[in-house]
């Protein structure tokens, strides 16, 4: 009963994050996998998203933007799993208060190639604060940059 | 002389980074003025750059990305200050490298406004590595955001 | 009334971090001033602080230091006076919960000097997380470091 | 040949790091082991090291001081791997410029313990600035803290 709501409570944020976010819209990101062992947000790359024309690679604001989303929904999902009694209204309530607080991007390589995968998981889960550590990797597995964030979640 | 070469080289970086980074003119960013003494990026609110619909408020990435921008810019005319023996070659060469290193973000409150301005200052410069500090403020001088950078600058 | 309450309570705190915390004792750390106003901590040269003894510099680690205390002093300030209805037990038990969730230090300049001095101000203010920004001067006004910090207050 | 110069160059800086820093001696910090494969640097709890005299666990500081002391030696036995053709003069003088630019921290769990061991690894490597993560684990494998630091080393 209370996994129904868990996996409902993540499919309704994932659907908005994934349709209803104007700027996630903008980007083209597309939420590909949402559940309680975590995400993977993609963006397929096109020509508005470059930073360098010479070099044609992905903007670092892009970059940013995939590992703070990706650092809030795994905070977010670290929440949901942190215990089992969670009703649908408590977590949709929860889900008003998510922000970041503070979030630092190491960017290890140039932004080459198609598709960048972004991923993450908890380091420090709380009640109210959660912190997260991500990752972005091109379809070829380079790893593109880290991130580490500080959430709200409560 | 050589300050004719530092206002042109500041002006080149500024008229590409105004109009021909694709991302940038994906968000609409203005370089609204650059010169030795700092620079003023400015982004306005369209529907496109919302992160969260109900609030109408900024995308936390949109602030990221412009924040990056003045980082980078900063670092890049702190470079030029730095000696007055500058060939515009080598100032060209010079930009080749400018990279972000790491970036922080602090989120202060919701980005309400209509028009964001960001700036920034070098609080640690040298001839390979210099690191800034960025503010976003609305255009009611509400403070959105605060960024420290580290960027390669040679 | 109130007033008096806060001021006992920082007090306290003050009296704790002064005296009463082992690793403070092992720097020599002096906590000159701690109101609602602000902090400032004191780190005086010794040769047990230092970290190259070619340069005779004070060690990174020290700075840390400090600027991890400023900024959890900081926080603890600006909760005290967020509200005017504290009880001293209610502070007291705050207290207990502070702690830093992350903290960045930018080192700017190498620490020579005799007398370092750490202070701060908070940059976002809430009733569960804080986030201060602390600075590092040496006895000339030098400025050494720079830190963010991210608290849990409550 | 070229072997032996990498190795008596580290072996010089983990005598340096282990003896005839003065901070490193007042923490009674050990380093463990360093080669071109990684370091270990070990703290181990004694009165003087307490932060919080109730709950007798590592004052944050020391924390910071291990993290951001694996994250250099990290860099440069980074560095000293990077290729084959070092003199050990060539090597000496790298160490010299070996500095912290940004360091940060994020505290996962209180410290508590009796031997804690930080470890670390480069994520970006280059002949001017390297970047590392690092961790500081007790001697049960309790993960205490993450480091991220930007390094100068040339």
């Amino acid at each position: 009963m209370s996994n129904n709501i868990k996996t409902l409570a993540l499919a309704q944020v994932a659907e908005v994050f994934d349709k209803h976010v104007p700027f996630h819209n903008l980007l083209g990101l597309d939420i590909k996998r949402y559940d309680e062992n975590g995400v993977e947000v993609v963006v397929t790359m096109k020509p508005e998203l470059i930073g360098n024309i010479h070099q044609q690679i992905l903007h670092g604001g892009v970059t940013a933007t995939v590992l703070d989303i990706v650092g809030g929904l795994t905070a977010f999902a670290g929440l949901v799993s942190s215990h089992d009694d969670w009703t649908l209204e408590a977590l949709q309530e929860r889900l008003t208060t998510l922000g970041t607080i503070d979030l630092r991007i190491d960017y290890l390589r140039p932004g080459r190639g198609e598709v960048f995968t972004g991923t993450g998981s908890v380091i420090r889960s709380g009640n109210r604060v959660s912190v997260c550590r991500m990752e972005l990797h091109n379809e070829q597995g380079t790893h593109i940059a880290f991130g580490t964030g500080t959430y709200m979640v409560g």
